[in-house]
């Protein structure tokens, strides 16, 4: 293809960081290295962008050894200049001195939205979803949930080897903003009691009935999923129900940003890896303006326009499972 | 309804056992309580069936704690016996003195044959694919590879560090029987240099010239993943590389049945809850003789017909992959 | 020796569990085996003799499998009435009827304190230190702090990966009650950029300044522990570095009750068996009233009456080396 | 001290490497700066001296990120040429041209003798012993053991799994070179059947009574570890056990350098840091021809001439601790 003569590729990684952009930003590397065309790393996001802040790799070993690492090592900001229309302009007007034909931005919400604002503005430009939330449509996962999962899971899994010598009631704050998917997930893998999020609410009287319940059924311990976004904070319900006799002494788990860390697990590797490869192809194929995601078994595109004017649902059914399964 | 008034069930593991295991008969034994059917836990696969080791749970705390656990708490045997039609015959009494109206068997390839093999005597029963080797028709993961994949990464991550410090190739092991999945999977995941695989036959001189490029090319390490099932065992290639003169030293990890054990991650409690629950519905909704199993997002039916008959390709777009990631 | 004949061994957990009270179980027990003497398993520590709660093993295989278990199989409870006259009749009089001629209590201070307490009664009883704390007198290490503190190192490890993408600062809360030892060694272990514990106050605008001077220094992440016994909480301490303008936004991490759980480390399981074993042999030579412990790479007898008396100073080396190896 | 005036210290990784060596280095970089003295980093030991492959660290930010990084950032190799008198005046006229006033090596036997060759010749240097395989003189543990256990702890875990669903026996063949303490102490950590090290050789026979042994009191599993120093590998046992009939069947997992990597543990990263930060404070205070060590709680110092010239004996106390917990 005679139109890759002498293409530049740019890559940044935006807004809260989750495991496996690192090996993202190595498969987009050495698919363009394989491809023969100039591939630039932008540091520290669109703020980077505004700031011109570039490496040019030289070859393959650059990204070598980044793989397994969690974190980004692009760095990844909030940057609030790239909101405005004047810190757009700038990082465009910068993308075009260093020659950048392309640009591929990770990250989550924030992050497509921005890539959005420039690709209305003619910027070539394709977004990968990488956020442990899981809060972005157009994708059945992003970069990074998995990691989370397992991180939570074994977390849980070291609370319930001393729940049960004690009959202890474990309250675990799991991030995810405004999205339960994280909560509910894990509340299955873990074999959580219940879980609380913002899709579904419920009220410390149910938890509490809940818990008692699971006391009189012969259960030496429980363990509750409180998401972030949750109409009521870990520490606040583990007062309210300890107000309340409910049979177990209660504790609070604050996991925080434990769960955004960690080396990627293979899951994320290869869907990074895919989502990677997949997003030069699709910008030497000449397209913009799209999010490349995981749909089943397959890669697929999105239009940015809809993955940011769509929510991703939280599932009832996986929600329910929590509560039939702990019985 | 009425239907389920007295229904007993039967879940049995066969075969080799894998991570998820646990998980799912948990998954099956709770949801058995909440349609307020008799569950009973065969012993020791085909082979309790035949010695008629039955073990019937009282209440969802019968199957507590055993969520995150390795292994199978049933015990997983293969079944000589079970082969011929005479074992068969005797399985078939036990589950009738036993009143068992429905079996669920998890297990891979020998155990869906054999849950096959009754189906066609009348027996109604459905199959839950758990198998590393992912070499399942009919499902895109089956219950444990999540977790042998994990596994084999995490120990290859260890390799790393000390390769990259000695120019040193590891010549790393993994499971797969007949199948190559993953050996190629792992391959992308831990940044292998050539995975070796049955199914895509290469010579010992093919991989000396790729380890001696990636040297010239400036790296300090090699990972070389061999499959179990490939044309040369890892031993025997190493004492051949080691005879060339390729730049680095080999040293060869076999990882044996390490990839068998280990707590499940949450893909595969996932996995393992999900087909658990929907082979129970299956057969309270009168069907037999399919597998549930993974496609996409969903949860599906394929005829066991089908799934003992065909085999589940490797495949090469991933296989390409690695090569590809490596440079 | 015509002395062990029909010797009757008890064993119980008491207080919080720590990981690593199993395997020390274990070695209890199979010792006992080995000495042709019979041994009882304590359920629900001192609650539990009072009670009279007894299982008499049969033989080494009914404490086969828990090696590798966190939490205690034995459940450890703390018990109000014990530290009455009257339950300690109570449990004194169930011993002698289930003719148990000496006790092995395992666990931190309470334990250690309740043992003391029966042994100036007549009872014979060896301690064995475990608590994740380490703040027992007259051992090196208690059971369980090893594990504790690679938990805590591998949790603050992931926060590191996302710490160096934002510029962040994190405090960790980690247990130890009144008692710097955890919080300082993992100070050290993680790379921590202050520690803050009961025994070193220190003042929120100090804290202030090294994180600040870290920022200066080029830092882009700090990692400060907190104990629980400091004095001021993790979440006020955020608050208050949030008012003032430190150069880092602020994150917290309560680990709670995940540092007591866990499949006990190489170190705990090494331990628990020297440990076990030497307090078997101990009884059997006729000595009571003391605490078998760590003392270099010894194994060490000190009376209860001094652990019970004494307490573990923090090492103020350690805490200095913090700051030092920060820089 | 106007001693330490324009004080320039080297330091080198050597030999096969050691989880926490880069833990120790940079606990000897931050002391460095802390004492403010030069700090020399030399590539690739020995090798590198020969070669004058130095690298001038100029603050402690250098150094920084590298705590809990398996490997060693310094590279360690093996230097034949080091071994001859030429390479090591090469060696000590770079380290004079570099202005190296005092030379610390981390390594193993191979790197403590090269120290001690050099310091005879007048150079000032201080060892630390560092080595997976605990063989050193001098010290109760080395960097890098606790790491190693560990990883071999958590790998047998993972067989145990497997191993009690399917009545199997697992020989897992561990590093150690001429020395079983790793395999010894590995054997308590995972309650193995049997333990084979060089320094108490055993017959196939007697290996195979005592599995059959295990089996017949009902276990359902065994585990076999076989150090690479011992009379047999562990290939060439799994064929001739397999050839007698011991109720088991046996399966081989060879961990390899697996067993090199991995991050260090709590106890590893403080021993480097405990380590590195005497050695620097040796070097400061005069002395040389030394190695720092563990001694019980302490930091010792041991003369090099005696460090090479003994061998560290693996304890028979340990070795019947297995057999004897097995039961």
């Amino acid at each position: 293809m005679s139109k890759k003569k002498n293409y530049t590729l740019g890559v940044l990684t935006s807004g809260g960081d989750a495991p496996g952009m690192n090996a993202c930003v190595r498969a987009i590397a050495r698919t363009a290295f394989g491809e023969s065309i100039n591939i630039v790393g932008v540091m520290n996001g669109y703020e980077g962008l505004i700031n011109g802040e570039f490496k040019r790799w030289k070859n393959a070993r650059d990204v070598g050894g980044i793989l397994r690492r969690g974190g980004t090592v692009l760095q990844a900001q909030r940057s609030e200049r790239f909101r405005e229309k004047n810190g757009q302009r700038e990082a465009i007007r910068n993308m075009n001195e260093e020659g950048i034909d392309g640009l591929i931005t990770i990250g989550g919400d924030g992050t497509l939205n921005g890539a959005h604002a420039i690709a209305k503005q003619g910027v070539k430009v394709v977004g990968i979803p990488a956020s442990i939330d899981n809060d972005i449509w157009g994708t059945d996962m992003a970069i990074g949930v998995d990691t989370a999962l397992n991180t939570i899971t074994e977390s849980v899994d070291k609370l319930r080897d001393t729940a049960s010598s004690h009959t202890r009631a474990f309250l675990v704050e799991t991030m995810g903003r405004n999205n339960g998917y994280l909560a509910v997930q894990a509340g299955i893998a873990c074999g959580a009691e219940i879980v609380l999020c913002p899709e579904f609410p419920t009220t410390v009287e149910n938890v509490a009935e809940i818990i008692e319940d699971a006391y009189r059924r012969g259960k030496n311990h429980a363990i509750i999923i409180v998401a972030e976004g949750a109409t009521i904070r870990s520490t606040e319900l583990a007062e309210q129900l300890d107000a309340l006799d409910i049979g177990f002494k209660t504790r609070v788990t604050i996991l925080g940003h434990i769960q955004r860390g960690g080396s990627p697990t293979a899951f994320d590797r290869l869907l990074a890896a895919r989502l990677g490869i997949r997003a030069v192809q699709v910008l030497l194929e000449g397209q913009s303006d799209v999010m490349v995601g995981l749909r089943g078994r397959d890669i697929t595109l999105a239009p940015l326009k809809d993955v940011v004017s769509n929510t991703r649902p939280v599932n009832l059914e996986f929600y329910n499972m929590v509560r039939n399964l702990a019985q």
